[in-house]
C-alpha cells in the first residue's frame, strides 16, 4: 500500500483448534486467521494478509502450521515473534519465525504436508487433559480392540499415488483428486494409536475419512477390501463417517525435498 | 436426613485446575467441590457432602483426587459414575467409582498422598497444548539449565521425617509441621523434568515451595546447603517463591500400605 520496503516472514504456529471455526476468515466466526491478522494489524498499523499452508477445518489442531506474512521492514523476525506471542490469545502460539525471500508463499511453495491423527484406546482419554485432543473409541468390555495388522495393511495400501475422491467431501476439487502419499503408518502414543500421513496434497476432510474408514476396518465393522475398493472408486462402496476433528493435527509442512526424505518424527509437539 | 439406607462411594477424580479456585467451596468462587456437589444434589434430590482427600489450591490439577460421598442406596456406583460424567463440566471427570464401607473417609482414611510437579525446559512448553500444564522456566541462550545432580541431591535430602514449616505458608498448621517423605525424586517427562513426592501429609503450598527452592538451587541461584538449612529451620534462610500452581498435580492418594510400598509410576495420567 505504502510502497515501503517489506519483509517476508514465515511463521510456524501451534494452535488448539477446539475454540476455532478453522483457519480461514469467515464472517461471524472465530478463526485463527482472523485472530492473527487482527494482532498483526495492531502491531503494524495496516492490514496484513496471512497465508497458511493448510486451511485447517473447524476443531482441527496445529503443531506446525506455516503462515507467510509481509510486514514493514522495521519489524525484525524475532521482535515480531515476541510481540505476537504477547498479544495473541492463549490458544495460538508462534513457535518459530524466519525471514524468507519475497517469493516464498506458505501454500504454493509447499511440496508436502504431514498430519497426525490420534485415536484414544484407554478410558483416561475422556479425562479433561485428553478429551479434546483425541478420538476416544467407545469402550466395550475389555476396551476397544483394534487389529494392528489390519491397521498396518490399510496404511500400506494407501501409500503411493491414488485417487482419493472417495475419501473427500464431494465436489470441491478443481485440481483433480490424485494425491501422492509418501508416508502412511500407524504407531503407538501414550494412550492409544496414531496415524501419520504425509502427502503432496490433501483433499477436503481426507485424513478424517481415511481414519474413520480404516478404524472401522480394524475394529471389524467392515471388510479390509473396502479400502482398495474406495481407492478404485467402486460406486458400491462408501467411506465410514469422518473421524472427529479433535484428533487431527497439522504437524508439518515441507518446503524442501531433504526434509521430506528424512522421515523424522512429526508428533513431538503433540499434547 | 431421611434415614434411608446410604451407600458410601469413593470417587477418583481428574480435573484441570486452571478454571477453578481450588477444591473447597468458597462463596462467589468456582470450585470443584461446589460443581460436584451441585451435580450430586441434582441427581440425588438432596444435598450431598463431598469430602476430598486433598484440598487442592487454586489452579492445581488432579489426576487422582479421591472423594467420598454418601448417596441413597438406590444409586449404584457404576450408574453414579455415568450420570456424573454426563453432567459434570468438561474439566472434571470421574475416572473411577467403588462402593466402600460406611467408615471410609477420603481424608481421614488416607495414609499418604502423592504429587507430581512438572517443569518445562523446552520452548514448546509455551504452546497452547502445554502452557497451562507445567512451569516453563524462562529461556536463556541455549535454554534453561538445571543441574541434575543438584536436583537429585536435594530430593534425597528431603526424604524421611522433617519439619517442613519453612516450606509452608506460615501459621496454619495445628497438627504440627512434621511430615514423613516416602518418595522424593526427579525424573524426565517429554518436555522437561518432573518431581514426584509422596508423604504422609503435606503442609499448605509445601510442594510448590519445595520445587521453587530446589529449582533455584539447580539453576545456580542459591546454594545447595539452603535446603538443609530450611529443614533445620535456620532463621536466616527463607524459601524461594512457590512454583506456579499450573505445574502441580495431585496424583495419588494411598489408603493401603501395600499400594504405598509398590512405588509405581504415578504420572501416567498426566497430560
Amino acid at each position: 500500500v505504502t510502497g515501503a520496503a517489506e519483509r517476508q516472514i514465515r511463521l510456524t504456529l501451534h494452535y488448539d483448534g477446539g475454540g476455532y471455526s478453522g483457519w480461514q476468515v469467515q464472517p461471524g466466526a472465530r478463526t485463527v486467521q482472523a485472530e492473527l491478522e487482527a494482532v498483526l494489524e495492531r502491531l503494524v498499523g495496516a492490514p496484513v494478509r496471512a497465508v497458511a499452508a493448510g486451511r485447517t477445518d473447524t476443531g482441527v489442531h496445529a503443531v506446525g502450521q506455516v503462515v507467510s506474512v509481509g510486514v514493514p521492514a522495521r519489524w525484525r523476525a524475532g521482535e515480531l515473534r515476541r510481540a505476537l506471542n504477547a498479544l495473541l490469545p492463549a490458544d495460538v502460539w508462534v513457535k518459530d519465525v524466519v525471514e524468507v525471500g519475497a517469493d516464498f508463499h506458505a501454500r504454493f511453495s509447499a511440496i508436502a504436508r504431514g498430519y497426525v491423527y490420534r485415536v484414544g484406546l484407554v478410558d483416561a482419554c475422556a479425562s479433561p487433559f485428553r478429551r479434546r485432543y483425541c478420538w476416544l473409541l467407545p469402550m466395550t468390555a475389555g476396551g476397544p480392540r483394534l487389529n494392528a495388522t489390519l491397521l498396518d495393511d490399510a496404511a500400506a495400501r494407501l501409500r503411493g499415488r491414488h485417487s482419493f475422491a472417495a475419501f473427500a467431501k464431494a465436489g470441491q476439487e478443481e485440481r483433480g483428486d490424485e494425491c501422492t502419499v509418501l508416508r502412511s503408518e500407524w504407531s503407538r502414543w501414550a494412550a492409544g494409536v496414531q496415524y501419520v500421513i504425509v502427502a503432496d496434497r490433501f483433499l477436503h476432510h481426507m485424513v478424517r475419512y481415511v481414519v474413520g474408514t480404516v478404524v472401522d476396518v480394524a475394529r471389524g465393522r467392515r471388510p479390509a477390501e473396502d479400502v482398495v475398493a474406495l481407492l478404485e472408486r467402486r460406486s458400491d462402496v462408501t467411506t465410514s463417517p469422518p473421524a472427529p476433528a479433535r484428533g487431527l493435527y497439522l504437524a508439518r509442512v515441507y518446503y524442501d525435498e531433504r526434509d521430506l526424505n528424512r522421515a523424522e518424527r512429526i508428533d513431538e509437539d503433540l499434547p
